[in-house]
């Protein structure tokens, strides 16, 4: 016999199969869930029933938003002549971050990756080339992620971009800032020595 | 202006004021709510939504639980006269992870304590001494946690509970199991050089 209750043991259970919850913290969210007030127990779930009804992707871009365009696509003081190609919605926001980048976003959706039967026309790359071929763009910065996948997808998308004349770029590899030459794995330290620059 | 969208603002928001839930862990799980098929996201809020629905407070212990009263107390395998004292839900489950206890509970929700202006009438004390009025009961377990509150709540409670002639006891002081001696605080030493038994 269950030590907890059934509605709870749900409960629990629901929280658990989220990601990164273990089974304490499930138990502590389940808890939670029962001491909160109606109403702010009605904003949690409101806040995720309005998410899914309100976010659409940006027909331009393919990031995710409450508006379409999005509001990157949708800021006129954005460059839209430089591209920049990321694999997943996340990675606008790491980009977003540096508040360096100008130029506007083209979401992929994933990675080429025959093992996992995801070929280029599974992803958004038909819609990248209409992008390009339809506006002036100047530059197409490759900012999918550094494994495997990512740099066959970045390879793949070059190929198919450098005859339109645009200037195809890749965001360098190296040792991350504050890291260390002793633990920089030998590929990662490859790159770092191809990548030099003179100063 | 933000990164994000305003729905994805706000279910960030609603994750992150979750105990234990930081920024990323937020973000992360907003991503995963938008991911997720509906019937999932269905799931996730019904569970929810029945548990608030369908859980009480047992009549007789305060346990929370689906049937009144509780699985425990309706249990006719425990033993009615053997009545563990906590104070909170969960330290019944904690309790029950021992596998030992073949007792029942009472929850007191809640320990005395001046500072935070929780008087003797503010927890379920009254109900305890009502259940040991009106049967009869062996042995009180005073259980609640070993701080000064629930230190102050078992001396308390002591007091009112010996004239029944009822035997008190109060849970062990001591060094953890796999504890360090040099590691374990004066007061906790302290209790278990009081506590020692022989050999």
């Amino acid at each position: 016999m269950s030590i907890y209750s059934p509605s709870i043991e749900k409960l629990i259970e629901s929280f658990e199969k989220l990601p990164s919850i273990g089974h304490k913290t499930a138990t502590r969210l389940a808890f939670h869930m029962l001491d909160l007030g109606e109403q702010e127990v009605q904003e949690f779930i409101s806040s995720i029933q309005n998410a899914r009804k309100n976010l659409k992707y940006c027909s331009k871009c393919f990031n995710i938003s409450d508006t379409d365009p999005c509001t990157i696509c949708a800021n006129p003081k954005r460059d839209e002549n430089v591209i920049c190609v990321v694999e997943d919605v996340k990675d606008i926001i790491a980009m977003e971050r540096t508040h360096e980048y100008k130029g506007v976003y083209h979401v992929l959706h994933g990675s080429i990756s025959p093992m996992n039967g995801i070929g280029p026309e599974d992803i958004k790359i038909k819609e990248l080339l209409n992008r390009i071929s339809e506006s002036k763009v100047k530059e197409v910065i490759l900012a999918t992620n550094p494994r495997v996948e990512g740099e066959a997808t970045a390879i793949y998308l070059s190929k198919l971009i450098k005859p339109f004349g645009i200037k195809v770029t890749r965001i360098a590899h190296g040792i991350p800032v504050g890291g260390d030459l002793e633990y920089t794995d030998e590929i990662t330290l490859m790159k770092a020595l191809e990548g030099r620059r003179e100063i």
